[in-house]
């Protein structure tokens, strides 16, 4: 007698289930090495949901389902879970990047109006259909990388008008795009040139009037606490006014200079603590003995051409619970491949293929309270998958430059697939250049 | 009166045509920040040929074609040209980049089976038929990245019979394959265990009977030159033998450790020499006052976690011509992404956009006698085209970790598009897993 399901998705070359631990994270220790990969593997699916994982042949011995997805020559993941990223802007920063690569500094880029502030410009000029429309396209191309669940911070309005504009922004491009989605109030990403010179009146108003106002457009506070940046002392005023909003917490902190930000993050109970390419032997302590998770953002330093990669093999052997994320934004990491931030996870910071794995699914999970819902295929979880053309799960990391992800499935249904196609019939068939195609990014 | 051609390719958003300087490379100096493009650009195409560039208005005024299609929003460039590629293989080798990850040297990883002679070993156990069907997959992924020409090397047999397999594997691979490509015979990649202990008889054997016998099936010779594989004298034979059967001469050199490689490359007469991590200041004004074009890997050094970077800036400013390739294998660069090798050279090496495209088109081109074929967008050379989803030229090197090309011109045809289907009505029309799907990579 077989149980009715809504699908099977069957014979995945592997199947990579994270259910040999329990199915809350933070995945530490002994638990960054388990993925529980199931030869020729198979998840039955109901309303969303996983019903059960196993072989193909027990999971077709016990469940019958009237659609049946073949995924033969595929290794199959969970969903990944990208815990940080600001998707949110409006327009690309290329000619900066490039005056970055032939030598600028910070100080040229900025006088030529490059920076964070020149992600401002071009947010605040935008009409709210404009950035949602953006931003849209933005969550789409998470999906296209097995991406299911993201973080997604504002701040690149850095006023009440325009950090309001840009959750609303979020909130009516994430409606339209079926990711699991959480939301980041980010005022204090940098200080606005109108309080150049009154830092702390800024610091007032994200405090006394942005949270109060924007609170229900999100799910998290985060600060840049940065030495020039926001001071520890500014970002613990953000970071309380936030908590006493019911906002959780999340810190960008000792990215590249150390303050102590990993501590602060840690004392202050927040979810995530980001960049750590400065992290302090006592700011490691503090993350291994805390619920909060190490968010490394490796893309960031590959991109801006630097040596400082956070120390990933001291954090894992310390006990830290770490996650990687893309920190997809158009200045400092214009990547959505979680599979790219595997390669330079692997290749500059030495990270294992359970390690990188593990930090693109349950860890960031956790860092997001949704460890209960995506980052394992545990029965009862949301069916999110991220379909791979690789040989094995070994291959994590090992191929880079393209997009190895062919399928994307969220919950019990694909949503995207990447397909290439050789020697198209383009005349005969003139649909797949006007239907499918989105025309070009931004 | 409007003249008769095939197809016209109209509305690219830019059209990269190289056409502002001579037809043909090596592209030095100014030339190497002459792009020419043109805004809402045409191309016009008989016979494969490319008839005429132009904006659409004015190709559309002199030309008239049974067939059009509509680049809107893309960036057109001339079909990428890789000029050091590995391509003909039976197996990856995931484990060992993880073990090199993990810490561990050469020596280790060739004690667990590693390196160029785990591929030696599955090339020698692989049939002529298995090995052609693995060519062809990555052939096939080349142009799946917009590259239109590649330059590949056998290497992975190291004796005479293995490398006439692996030369007739790429023949027949080949004719499968809408590539342009030019075989390269490199018995002299390493020294098998047979010859360990009586290197010169190696030599002998490549000198004498390889490359007398295999030599037909080459156009060029490549030999790796590096302290502990083949000395100096001992490429030069290889080399110089070579010469002799009539073969034209590429060397990998001076990756590792300096050894005068380039300057006796350009000695004599090589089309190219590639790596030149440790290139010296005599190597690089040799390089300078020659034909010979150096040929930078930097997907190679970023993929061994190393720093070595070939010093690109010091060559292109001391006037040398600068290739970039992707060193496409299964052990130091498992790449076929000629973009993913741009944002390496920007972001690490410190090349600017107008520098990367000249050193994947043209430059390659020149490097293989193809120059007055492929490498711009000159009348009379194939319509070979890299169509990319990017804001403009600009954003070369920018986006990372994807596939940004999302369409490939082989002759005037279509012959590649990477489609990215949202929300794919999979139960309604299984023919697209069915039909369209490759099925799993190696």
């Amino acid at each position: 007698m077989t149980e009715s399901v809504d699908r099977l998705f069957v014979h995945c070359r592997q199947l990579v289930t994270l259910t040999d631990g329990d199915p809350t994270g933070p995945r530490r220790g002994d638990a960054m090495r388990r993925l529980g990969v199931i030869d020729d593997g198979a998840v039955a699916v109901r309303e969303g949901r996983i019903v059960a994982v196993g072989t193909t042949a027990e999971i077709r011995a016990a469940y019958d389902a009237p659609e049946e997805l073949d995924l033969d020559g595929f290794v199959v993941l969970p969903g990944f879970v990208d815990c940080h990223t600001h998707p949110v802007f409006a327009a690309t920063r290329e000619r900066e990047f490039h005056m970055r690569c032939a030598g600028a500094d910070y100080m040229a880029i900025a006088a030529a109006g490059g920076g964070i502030l020149s992600s401002m410009r071009a947010v605040r000029a935008a009409s709210l259909a404009q950035l949602t429309e953006r931003t849209e396209r933005h969550l789409w191309r998470f999906l296209e990388h097995g991406i299911t669940t993201v973080e997604a911070k504002g701040g690149y309005g850095l006023s009440l008008v325009d950090e309001q504009k840009s959750m609303q922004a979020l909130e009516q491009a994430g409606a339209g795009v079926p990711l699991l989605l959480r939301r980041t109030f980010l005022g204090a990403h940098e200080f606005p040139p109108e309080y150049r010179d009154d830092r702390d009146e800024y610091v007032r108003i994200v405090c006394d009037e942005m949270i109060p106002s924007l609170a229900p457009l999100a799910d998290y506070c985060d600060v840049f606490a940065e030495p020039g940046v926001f001071t520890r002392e500014q970002s613990e005023r953000v970071l309380r006014a936030a908590r006493a909003a019911g906002l959780r917490l999340r810190v960008h902190a000792d990215e590249i200079q150390p303050m102590g930000g990993t501590e602060m993050a840690v004392a202050l109970g927040a979810d995530s603590v980001d960049h750590l390419g400065q992290i302090s032997d006592a700011g490691i302590a503090a993350l291994a003995g805390s619920d909060t998770v190490g968010v490394l953002l490796p893309g960031t330093i590959f991109f801006l051409g630097k040596s400082g990669y956070a120390p990933a093999r001291r954090m894992i052997e310390a006990g830290c619970a770490v996650a990687l994320a893309t920190d997809f934004n158009p200045g400092s990491s214009h990547t959505q491949s979680m599979t790219m931030i595997h390669t330079i996870a692997c290749t500059q910071m030495h990270m294992s293929v359970e390690e990188c794995v593990v930090a693109s699914t349950i860890n960031p999970a956790f860092s997001l309270q949704l460890d209960h819902e995506v980052g394992t295929l545990h029965p009862g979880k949301r069916c999110d998958l991220a379909v791979l053309d690789i040989a094995s799960v070994d291959a994590i990391g090992y191929a880079f430059g393209g997009n190895p992800v062919v399928m994307t499935v969220k919950d019990g249904l694909p949503v995207v697939a990447n397909v290439a196609d050789h020697n198209p019939d383009w005349f005969a068939d003139g649909a797949v250049l006007d239907e499918e195609w989105e025309g070009g990014e931004e």
